[in-house]
């Protein structure tokens, strides 16, 4: 192990060393350890943590917890994937083919499956548009992060998942919140989103199916959205991660765009009931060449910085996109909607709550009337104490920038929901108070 | 699905609408489309593909290629993992508990097995100390994310894994390249390092072993860089991806410091080689609070991002740390360590070339001597050329900021390691020119 080959060599010319014989200005340093966290891990903010972490959460220790707050449809075992989504990945795993490096945009042959598989005439796929990452969640850092620099802004649904805001504020991108319309099935209020826009908007959120709200767009909304994305010039993030979880099928938003250039994001946390297997991927559907050969590029230089998706699940891909029965998707369906139903009708019944019906995902929200609860100040005030009382845990919607509000997860055995349901009913009849007549003596 | 139990409800009073009866101040807004990728995504360089894709890498038709330039042990077949890694999957998989969400930092069993797998006397781990992470990138990237703010600057080593300074300058932190010494086995020269410290300086960075290098720091080596690193209170990120891929084991940074807090940053990639699995770690040694809660809690904010690694490798981990039989790792250390003495011997009997002996990883830098072969510009060139008429590829070492040499990867079958030195010997050969007389006369 000496080194003497090397030593009999010249000494090397390109030695980075400064100063020279001349002693190098003294450079003022540190005389004290003082090791704090970046900015950026400061500014990275989880609003369900916050506010989840805040709250007194001590069931009722004479009944057993529920908890409908969490998006992971694995936790109650009622849904678990299909065999075949297994087997494909111990196929992966035996076939010892998937334990090296991929491409950092994936396997082309896997991206080629995802390419098939979302491929619609209106809006065809080749394999090169096709990004693979770890998970949806990174498939929307790449998003925004190509398509945004710091001081922009990007239009976020109100009600809306948290990661979008989560992810653009720690990348000093503000944060403009359209609203949605409950009475409107929680369409886009797009008057509201226009009168946000600004020369700085670099990207327009559009989530659907929706978390939380479980809202499925309508063709003719869809093409709304695109009106006005066409007419203001501002590319469209499609979360589309709940895709086709949905009762009945309507169209992306991509397949309706002959203008808008769309990065639609998706993956199988969901639909195939893997969320922990952390795969995901970036449809690029281009228009016009709005986004060319440069967001494409900008887009792979990205998926380089740590690489995207287990092998092993990228190996299996191909597989469970193309073997997994039908069957499967439908049953979840069911089960989802099956539940909606039982949790709309229970809920409607319930003085003081305003349950919206959802048509996909996998929620439900629900109106709190707080007048009516005066012995609760907001939402993360109700679904505390309706944990203390029923050991029944919703998520507040202030998690989604929307108080008084909350969201349930329906992927629960029914008998759980209806068990679930009762206990809401119980506790609101518990503190529901009738409207006083006391003000409008007067007026009538 | 009407909504009819939300429109009894009063209008909501959280609409975010603006403008309200006075007409909106009119918002200057794109009048055509145009999207650009944000600065961050043109400011993510790989710089090995930047090389790499500027070659033109022709192989000679009548020799078989062979590609000794990727840092992948799994390309030649010869290294598989062992039995008990691949059959840890797969009861993982089998026994469907890990489809759903695990925690943003990892499964709390799996970072307790890491913790326990990493443990020293002398660098005592608990599993919330471990964060676990989408391969050793992401722990990297973490790392540099919540030490240093843009416009700090970090300590990088040269030659040196190229994804720091990826990483560094796509996050608007300034690089510093501290120069390692061939002829002192690489060991940093530590005077060089001090000289490019001032009071922005965020991290140290040190990898041990060594990529592209190879190289193993002694103790006193380590104990050398400690003391600098307290000197001049700047934190240690220790890229540990190698550690105990080596002939000989040595300590690691951690176990050697009473002062100065240590990010290491390890995972499965080579050592169980699978680097495709994503499963990468961060090892939290903190001194005297220096890093405090603040730091692990900014880590465990960044890990909200984007969540980390695939839950199926997660829950494999303890099995695979625990249960893969210690001759496996022996014999991946045996053929790396016999590849290497078979090319340090073949490559020191050819003139022009200085190849320095490796004691860990699985590379070995070969130095050009440049004014022996006039017919090339440079390392590039060199290796270019040795493409077309050998084809054989090794990564010329500009790719690591080290011009005028060339790293070759040592996971090779033996008899493909003896032929592809062959084939290096047969070009230097045909290109080598003897030192001239001309310049020299007079002196002598
Ligand atoms: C709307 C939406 N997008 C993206 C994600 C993240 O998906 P993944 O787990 O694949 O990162 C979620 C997860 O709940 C979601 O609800
Ligand atoms: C020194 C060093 N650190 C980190 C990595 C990245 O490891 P991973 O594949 O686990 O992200 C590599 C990969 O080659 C490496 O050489």
């Amino acid at each position: 192990m000496d080194n003497q080959a090397y030593l009999k060599s010249k000494p090397l010319t390109l030695s980075g060393k400064v100063g020279g014989p001349f002693p190098a200005k003294p450079r003022s340093r540190r005389q004290r350890w003082e090791v704090k966290p970046s900015e950026m891990s400061r500014n990275t903010l989880n609003p369900i943590r916050a506010i989840v972490d805040g709250m007194k959460l001590i069931p009722n220790p004479a009944k057993p917890m529920i908890s409908l707050s969490i998006g992971d449809p694995t936790v109650f075992g009622n849904l678990p994937t299909d065999a075949a989504v297994l087997q494909a990945m111990k196929d992966a795993i035996d076939s010892q083919r998937f334990n090296g490096y991929a491409p950092s945009v994936g396997y082309l042959r896997s991206r080629q499956a995802v390419a098939n598989f979302c491929s619609r005439p209106e809006a065809p796929l080749e394999a090169e548009d096709v990004i693979l990452t770890s998970g949806c969640s990174q498939a929307i850092e790449l998003s925004i992060g190509v398509l945004c620099n710091p001081g922009d802004n990007i239009l976020v649904p109100r009600p809306g998942f948290s990661l979008y805001k989560t992810l653009a504020i720690s990348m000093g991108i503000e944060v403009k919140l359209y609203d949605l319309l409950p009475e409107k099935s929680w369409e886009i209020d797009l008057q509201h989103l226009e009168s946000l826009v600004d020369e700085r908007t670099s990207c327009l959120i559009v989530t659907n199916p929706s978390n939380p709200c479980g809202s499925v767009f309508s063709r003719e909304h869809l093409q709304n959205i695109l009106t006005v994305a066409s007419k203001l010039c501002v590319p469209i993030l499609a979360d589309e991660i709940y895709s086709d979880m949905v009762s009945s099928s309507g169209p992306s938003l991509a397949s309706l765009s002959s203008e808008v250039p769309v990065l639609a994001c998706g993956g199988l946390a969901k639909r195939w009931l893997v969320p922990g297997w952390r795969m995901g991927w970036i449809l690029i559907h281009d228009r016009n060449r709005v986004f060319g050969s440069e967001i494409r590029q900008g887009l792979v230089r990205l998926s380089q910085r740590i690489l995207g998706a287990c092998t092993v699940v990228q190996g299996a891909l191909e597989s469970i996109l193309n073997d997994t029965p039908p069957g499967f998707y439908s049953s979840t369906i069911s089960c989802l909607q099956s539940n909606a139903e039982i949790c709309f009708s229970e809920l409607s019944a319930v003085p003081g709550l305003n349950p919206v019906m959802p048509s996909g995902a996998m929620y439900l929200m629900v109106g709190i009337e707080m007048d009516h609860f005066p012995e609760f100040q907001n939402d993360v005030d109700f679904t505390e104490r309706l944990v203390t009382e029923q050991s029944v845990f919703c998520l507040p919607a202030s998690a989604f920038e929307y108080p008084d509000f909350f969201r349930i997860v329906l992927t629960v055995p029914e008998e759980l929901m209806l068990e679930a349901c009762g206990r809401i009913r119980e506790f609101c009849r518990a503190w529901y108070r009738p409207p006083s007549c006391d003000g409008n003596d007067l007026d009538q």
